[in-house]
C-alpha cells in the first residue's frame, strides 16, 4: 500500500502508541483524583503540555487541550467572538477556511454577526490589501489558516496578523494551524498570533487529540461546561492517552523538523515533475516553497477523469491512496470551496485529486504514483 | 494496589486497547476517505454504533459519539435547550447532578433562563411530587442523573420521565447516565428518555470517548460545526480508536452485567457490613438496590478524619485507592452539593470518602479495605 492520504490522517507512530498504552492500562488514573494513581495521569499533562510550548517557544498554561482540530476551531472562533461581542459585530476570515472554521462563522453570521470573506489570487495565497481594506472599526476577530488543506498554500500570516494589530490591537487574530503544525516552525509570539488550533492526528498523534495556543491574557468564554478541566478553558476528564500521545507525535515532528521537510519537498517536487509531463495534468497552487512540503492538488482534464474514477483506479489497480476533496467533510463530495476561490476551471472542479506525504513516505512511492497516472490518464482522458 | 476508585475512572480493557492498536495502526485511515482504508475506519464506528443500539435496544442511528460525559451532557442540555426556546424558558434539574450538567445549566440561566433545582431525601432519591409541582406551562428541558457519582444513589428515572411526558410531551427528558450505564439495563424507550449522556472511561474503556442517545425525532442544536461529522450533530474526525474501544468495552459490560452486578452487590454489602462495625462510621445513601452496586460513600467523624488525610493514609500505608469527594472537578476540593442536599452534617460534608468498585475488584480487596480502616479510623478519631 502507497499511503498519500496523510492531510486526512496519519497513521500513529509507534512511540505514540506506547505512551498511550501505558495511559490506557497502568497509569490510568484521573488527572483529577488526589492519589498518586491521579498524579501520574496529571504528569503526563505536565510532560506533554512543556513539549507542546517548547516547540512553540510559549508558556505552558498557553495550552489548552482539546478533543481534536474542529473542537479547537470551534472554541477559538465562538469564544472569542463572545468574550468580544461588545466591542463589535465585524469578524473577517477567507473563502478558503476548512468546514470547522467556515461553519462556526456561518453560524455567528446567523446570528447576526457581519462576516467578510477575503479572496486568494490563483495560487490560493491571500491579498494583503484585501484584508487591510476589509477591517472595519467593529471588526473583532479575524481567522486566517496557516497552511490550505487542499492545495497547501502558506498564507502570509505573519504580515496579515501584524495588519490586523496595527488596525487594532484588540482585534484577535486566529490561525487553524492543523496543516501547517509538524510542517514548519510556528512561534505564535513573533507572528503576533492570538489564537492558533492543532490537531493530533495530521501529525502521526492519534485521533481525538489536539490542541489550542492562547496567548496569555487573551480572554475567550470557555464552550464546555463542568469540573473546570484545562483552567476551566475545556472541561471533561483530561484525555490523558491521547495527551500523551499527542506530546509524543509533536517532539517527533519537531525533531526531525529539517528533515522531514527537505524530503516531502524533494518528493514534492519529484512528483510535481513527473506529473507534468502528463498529458492534461495541472498542478494547483504554489511550486515553490509557498506551499507546504506535503500537499499536491493536481487536476486531470479528460472525460473519465472525475476525482473519485481516478481514486478509485489508482487505488484498485495500483494500491495508491489519495484523497478527492478534502477528505474533511464527511462523505459529502461538495464542489471545494477552495478551488473555486483559485479561480479553478469549471470541469477540472470535479477533477482534482490531492496527494498528501508524511516524512515515512519514500522517492520510490512518488515514482510509482507517476509511473501510474502516466499509464493511467491517457487512458482516462479519452 | 487495591484500586477503588473506578468512579473516577477504569483501567481500559484488554481488548478495548487492542482494538484501538488495530485503529492507530493498521486501519488508521479517515472515515471520511473514499477510499477502502476510509471505508475500514467507517466500519468500525458502525460496529460499534450498532453494539451501543443493541445494548439499549434503540436504533443506531440514534447513537451519537462525543469526545466523553462532558461535551455529550453540555450538547444535550445546551443543544435541547437552543431548539425548543421558542417553546419557553423553564429548565428542571436537580441539586446533585454532576458539575457537567450543573454548569451549563447554571450557564443558561444566566442567559435568562430560569431554573427550578430540585432535591432529594436523606438517601439522595428525588421527590417525584416535588418534581410534578415544578412542571411549569413554559417548562421545556428537564435533566435528572440515573445514578448519583458521589453515593450512588438510582433515581426512579422511569416515573419521572413519565410524569413529565405526561404533564407536557413536548418537554426535552435527559439523563446522565454516566455512573448508570454499564452497572444496570437502561432501555430509554421503555424509560421514555429523549436524550441520555454516556462516557467511555468509566466502563473500561478510553478516555476521551462517549456517546448520547438522541430519540429519533428528537432535535438539538449541534454545538461543535464543521464537516458534518455524525449526522451533523458533531463534527470532527471520528475518533476512530477511542469508537471501537468504547463499542467493545460496552459490549464487555453487557455480556457480563448480570454477574458483575451480583459480585459488586456482594462486596458493597460486605463493605458496608464491615465498615460499620467501626465507631464513628456512617454510610451516605441506600444500602439496598436503590443504590448503584458500585459506589460506597462513607463519612467518618473524628478530628482527623477530613477525606484528603483519610485518602492519604489509606494510599500510603495500604496501598488503597479511593477518592476524596467526586474527583470530577478537577482537583478543586470543594463542598460536595449531593452531600449537602441529602442533609449530611457540616462536620462531615468534608469528612466523606468515595470506594468505587470494578467487576475485577474482589473480596480479599474489600476485606484489605475494612482491616485498613478497622485500624486506622480509632487513631484518627482521636
Amino acid at each position: 500500500m502507497i499511503y498519500f492520504d496523510n492531510s486526512a490522517t496519519t497513521r500513529c507512530s509507534d512511540a505514540a502508541v506506547e505512551i498511550m498504552k501505558e495511559c490506557l492500562q497502568i497509569n490510568y488514573g484521573n488527572p483529577s483524583s488526589l492519589h498518586k494513581m491521579g498524579y501520574k495521569g496529571k504528569d503526563y499533562l505536565k510532560e506533554s503540555r512543556e513539549a507542546i510550548a517548547a516547540i512553540l517557544k510559549c508558556q505552558p498554561k498557553e495550552i489548552y487541550f482539546t478533543s481534536g482540530g474542529t473542537e479547537g476551531n470551534n472554541l477559538a472562533i465562538k469564544g472569542a467572538v463572545e468574550a468580544k461581542k461588545r466591542l463589535g459585530n465585524h469578524i473577517i476570515t477567507t473563502k478558503i477556511e476548512h468546514a470547522s472554521v467556515l461553519n462556526p462563522i456561518k453560524a455567528l453570521e446567523k446570528d447576526g454577526f457581519e462576516v467578510t470573506y477575503i479572496g486568494t489570487d490563483e495560487n490560493g495565497i491571500i491579498d494583503l490589501n484585501e484584508l487591510k481594506e476589509a477591517i472595519r472599526k467593529d471588526t473583532i476577530f479575524v481567522s486566517i489558516m496557516m497552511v490550505n488543506n487542499e492545495i497547501g498554500s502558506v498564507q502570509p500570516i505573519k504580515e496579515a496578523a501584524k495588519l490586523v494589530k496595527q488596525a487594532n490591537p484588540e482585534i484577535i487574530f486566529h490561525t487553524d494551524c492543523i496543516q501547517a503544525f509538524g510542517k514548519m516552525a510556528i512561534i505564535p509570539k513573533k507572528l503576533d498570533i492570538d489564537i492558533l488550533t492543532v490537531s493530533g492526528h495530521k501529525i502521526h498523534g492519534p485521533k481525538g487529540s489536539g490542541f489550542i495556543y492562547i496567548k496569555d491574557k487573551v480572554r475567550l468564554v470557555p464552550q464546555i461546561l463542568g469540573g473546570g478541566h484545562e483552567s476551566g478553558m475545556r472541561s471533561g476528564t483530561e484525555n490523558v492517552p491521547a495527551i500523551a500521545g499527542l506530546g509524543v507525535a509533536a517532539k517527533e515532528a519537531y525533531e526531525n523538523l529539517d528533515l522531514n521537510r527537505s524530503h516531502m519537498y524533494a518528493m514534492r517536487a519529484r512528483l510535481i515533475d513527473g506529473l507534468k509531463k502528463i498529458d492534461g495534468v495541472t498542478i494547483n497552487g504554489c511550486e515553490d516553497e509557498n506551499s507546504a512540503p506535503h500537499i499536491v492538488s493536481v487536476s486531470i482534464m479528460g472525460n473519465r477523469t472525475k476525482a473519485q474514477v481516478m481514486l478509485n483506479a489508482l487505488q484498485d489497480s495500483y494500491d495508491i491512496y489519495v484523497s478527492a476533496g478534502s477528505a474533511c467533510s464527511s462523505n459529502k463530495p461538495a464542489i471545494s470551496e477552495t478551488l473555486k476561490a483559485i479561480g479553478l476551471k469549471k470541469d477540472l472542479l470535479e477533477r482534482t485529486i490531492r496527494f498528501s506525504f508524511c516524512p515515512e513516505n519514500t522517492f520510490d512511492e512518488v515514482d510509482s504514483a507517476i509511473a501510474a497516472l502516466t499509464e493511467l490518464v491517457p487512458m482516462m482522458v479519452l
